[in-house]
């Protein structure tokens, strides 16, 4: 039996209001979460302005080394909405309007009774060979072009779109996870951990410390997509634990 | 009078739990903010996984590109942590034991009653030509190799490093913003709004739609360094609104 295929992808997170430090992304862990769960693991997320050419060479370096790449951001009826015309940029083909979402438009004016003007009407233009991906929430599509899916900022929506395209999506075995916290510290516990690691280079084995309630501690993560090994891995794990001393806590989310 | 400076910077997170959505980062929206307080503009952001081509990668392209760059993260004693060697093999220089931070670390551990083993030791090195950043919090170092500053994940360590080097920071001017939203739709707002924009090239001006409490609203950001055009431009924003009809809100803080 061969090995589960690995299947990857990249998050590009575009605007200004991110970089600023006003508007909290929470795209990213949705996307990485949800990715999991239909075995495509997030490798790489980049945070880049509402400049056209950022767009561009962030979309072209990541759409060719993962296999599937995200965006969010930048498709609403604005100035500031550049994304549709970066990306068709970076795959060198030109955009239009595209019938269907036009149709969409027109229908959800006319029930709101507002006025489909030539700013709302830009929400229907998608690059060249693109496909529309459905927006139950504000109607607006965003679309998928080969491996790039254009999805809105507002995390609503992005999760809205997320589940109206996640069927094209072709993932791998998703990778299982394990979470192990104890009142030691990472130095203590460093060496036979690396020992460990080296043991199972199959299983991702991540060490996070954290302060918390004026005590320090550290959160073991073991990742595989392999389930059998993922308990072997863990279950040493807690014996080297025990033998330094460490009881482990209650389940801990965020270490941070 | 010349203009002043525009100073740069793009922030590196380091970590496969922020790319598993495990740890939710909180080390962009700080720095983003603090580093704006003293004059330097976020441009961009990267997160990557603890593998030591992409930390390389990403520090070799960012440290051309901007004024400064900071990491985040993968600074600790356990297997995993691999970005001061990253970071040295991206400036390629070798990495040693810096005698001060050894001594910090030693007094540490003498003091706590701790073990200081190889793998704390290992959290004393710092790539050649590299100067300390004080941690004034868990004691082990960051450092600074020409315009990169490397910091740990943990964000109280991180925000208490960013206290202790950002007098080495020469920044530009502070860019200040106004933020004004109303219950009107972007579609009704963008004609007038990329109008205004045109004529206040220097005035970053930014739409963000948002859903709360079942009603639609935009907030409207204008963003930039002159403080009297962006009185300017907020001034005729807030007439274009009203003539549109629409009220501003209270303040939002985060239109997502």
């Amino acid at each position: 039996m061969s090995a589960p295929k690995t299947v990857t992808a990249a998050l590009i997170i575009i605007g200004n209001e991110i970089l600023s430090g006003r508007t909290i992304d929470k795209n990213l862990p949705f996307l990485a979460t949800r990715l999991n769960d239909i075995g495509v693991q997030l490798r790489e997320c980049r945070v880049v302005a509402d400049v056209e050419d950022e767009i561009v060479q962030a979309v072209n370096a990541l759409r060719r080394k993962y296999d599937y790449v995200f965006t969010t951001g930048g498709i609403g009826p604005t100035h500031d909405d550049i994304t549709a015309d970066s990306v068709a940029k970076a795959f060198g083909v030109p955009i239009g309007h595209h019938p269907e979402a036009v149709e969409i438009l027109k229908s959800h004016y006319a029930k709101t009774g507002a006025e489909l003007n030539e700013a709302r009407l830009r929400m229907a233009r998608i690059p060249q060979g693109g496909t529309m991906v459905e927006n139950p929430i504000s109607r607006a599509p965003g679309f998928q072009i080969e491996n790039v899916f254009v999805l809105a900022g507002i995390p609503a929506v992005a999760q809205a779109m997320f589940e109206s395209l996640k069927h094209r999506i072709a993932g791998g075995a998703p990778v299982r996870s394990t979470a192990t916290a104890v009142h030691l510290g990472e130095g203590v516990i460093a060496r036979g951990l690396g020992e460990l690691q080296a043991r199972y280079p199959d299983v991702d084995i991540g060490s996070y410390p954290f302060y918390r309630g004026g005590r320090y501690g550290t959160s073991l993560v073991c990742r595989s997509a392999d389930e059998a090994r993922l308990k072997d891995a863990t279950g040493e794990l807690r014996t080297l634990l025990s033998g330094l001393g460490g009881e482990p806590l209650p389940d801990v989310n965020d270490p941070a």
